[in-house]
């Protein structure tokens, strides 16, 4: 999914997204409700009519971002009082708000409001967080109104434990929502830990309801969730990376910013057919970065959309073919060799001009 | 011609801009020599290439940008030198080699290296440098390459001066050229002094080439340059204007940061088929400025241009009708009148959500 943080894909027009091939984007409802507001969003005809998005939407609740405030933030049984980003100005998200907000926003996705502890923590803090996150879990299935289109996602926290985490995941399968994400993670355990705690966690799962993976992440990450029965992501990544110059590929990534592709005529990848790819070299981006140009960072957004989008799609078939265990180590060979050689994929000639 | 400085109209995809309806776009020599140099250009296949813009493409000769260095140039009877923006290193430019510059660019219509003096100007400067200008003209179609389907400009000096514009438009029509543009103008003058120059230059130009007012401007000041026998104009103001939240409209402008559009369902303009005016209410435009994302100045650089667009096909419609007479004044009266009231234009009911 990519993400729609305050009701944009960061320097894309709605139509360059989807031809991206997304499906579903991410908006977030603590940066909507500070602005511009969950009531003025509705008043728009909801997120889908203000952003353009006909699709379905998925909505953080809040929890993550508002617990990433650290000072700015303090926490009671019943909720979280915050200080704006933006303007410093007091605020409170609940389980019950949380949902009406995500109500208001029209999200096709509602996520449950939990809290999300920064790791390394101690068992008891975890222990702690995830028992709390469970009971706002239960408050928030109870403020949901439940409608045709449309579902709730509990959150299954416990940081790196397996046994909170089991315990976890009964706390909200007793529940039952319309999916399960899966919390407190890519916050800073690394890949290995990540995956561990994937390789306990999943198996507990509902087979038959979506898993979602939050704030995940590289393409090697996406590949190694999806091994582990993950079957949604969002992160960030390809937006700000996009931003910053740098291009995901088959072959690894790479910096527009660098000299060496100052001449080179070839495109970001043979592969891609996103406007990046199809129409421009690599000389003319890092042109457009060298100038400080916004068509860089919307170029470059564009291609890491649609390599992750083609990924994913590239992943999926492999499961229906049954083929996974032998594309997983192709990808990742490829991710690993690097950039290709101008043997490997020549330069082309520009075409005559009309 | 919406104006693309460093090869790429800033913050538009060149789909988008071609979806306003504009046919020819500007680019700017001493910007692209610098970088990313008039060489990188040629090797990517040239700048319709680089920034994929099949139509053709107008050149400036840098000797306005030049000028306008001030303190960083020194001008002599061979040409100009100048100090970088950028970098700060030394750059020269002389008739041959601007016009050389403009054959590497590959651009379609190649403009004259000219003198471009501040105004005020006394009689005296405006006539020394108009000379000079017309020296470097005859240079410049010297060093021009003529080929099938490419032209060149001269450029009409002399500031306010009837007699000297008069001498300039009798010394570039006797090199002959395959357009005539009017230089030296909204440079400080005013509208009044502007129209009042065109008043007796223009006549003086032959009928059945083009006349391009360079660096112009507002859409009053295009309608009074087409009355005045103007076929061409270039402006940042479009594009500028719609990064600064500005929005063209028929009734006038709009300042999108401005909080009485915070609640406003309403599109720009009933009038325009733009991305911006089809799918986007003011409200969402307001939110997009007001979080500094990257869509708001794309989205109105796109409802700009597509204005201009619109007002100049507008133009040329009543031209061939016999009707610019009739509306001329009727422009002039919506764009003093001011937004429209909501009972002009009704706030439209949000769509459904799918």
């Amino acid at each position: 999914m990519p993400v729609g943080t305050v009701g944009t894909v960061k320097g894309m027009t709605m139509d360059a997204v989807r031809s991206t091939g997304a499906g579903i984007v991410l908006g977030n409802t603590y940066h909507l409700m500070l602005r511009p507001g969950a009531e003025r969003v509705r008043k728009m005809g909801g997120l889908h009519r203000m952003m353009d998005w006909p699709g379905p939407i998925l909505t953080d609740s809040g929890g993550f971002q508002v617990m990433s405030l650290g000072a700015l933030r303090k926490l009671d049984a019943d909720g979280v009082t915050f200080n704006s980003h933006i303007d410093g100005s007091t605020h409170r998200l609940t389980p019950e708000s949380s949902t009406r907000i995500q109500h208001a926003l029209n999200a096709t996705i509602t996520m449950c409001f939990d809290e999300c502890p920064a790791l390394p923590a101690t068992p008891e803090r975890l222990a702690e967080s995830m028992e709390l996150s469970m009971r706002w879990a239960a408050r928030s299935r109870e403020a949901f109104v439940p409608r045709e289109g449309y579902g709730q996602f509990g959150i299954v926290q416990g940081g790196t434990e397996r046994d909170l985490r089991a315990r976890s995941v009964r706390a909200l399968t007793e529940i039952g929502f319309e999916g399960y994400a899966i919390g407190g993670l890519a916050v800073g355990e690394g890949q290995e830990l990540m995956f561990a705690t994937l390789d306990f966690t999943t198996p507990l799962l509902p087979e038959r309801q979506a898993r979602y993976l939050m704030g995940v992440g590289t393409p090697d990450d996406l590949l190694g969730g999806v091994e582990r029965g993950v079957d949604m992501f969002d992160c960030v990544m390809p937006t700000r990376a996009g931003r910053t110059a740098r291009a995901y590929t088959e072959r690894g990534t790479l910096n527009l910013r660098n000299a060496r592709h100052a001449d080179d005529l070839r495109p970001l990848s043979p592969h891609c057919d996103c406007l990046a790819c199809t129409r421009h070299s690599r000389a003319y981006l890092h042109h457009l970065f060298r100038a400080e140009e916004m068509l860089g960072p919307t170029l470059l957004t564009w291609h890491n959309l649609a390599y992750y989008q083609r990924l994913m799609r590239t992943i999926r078939a492999a499961i229906l073919d049954g083929t996974l265990p032998d594309l997983a180590p192709r990808l990742r060979a490829h991710w690993a060799a690097g950039d290709w050689t101008e043997d490997e994929f020549p330069q082309p000639i520009p075409p005559p001009v009309p």
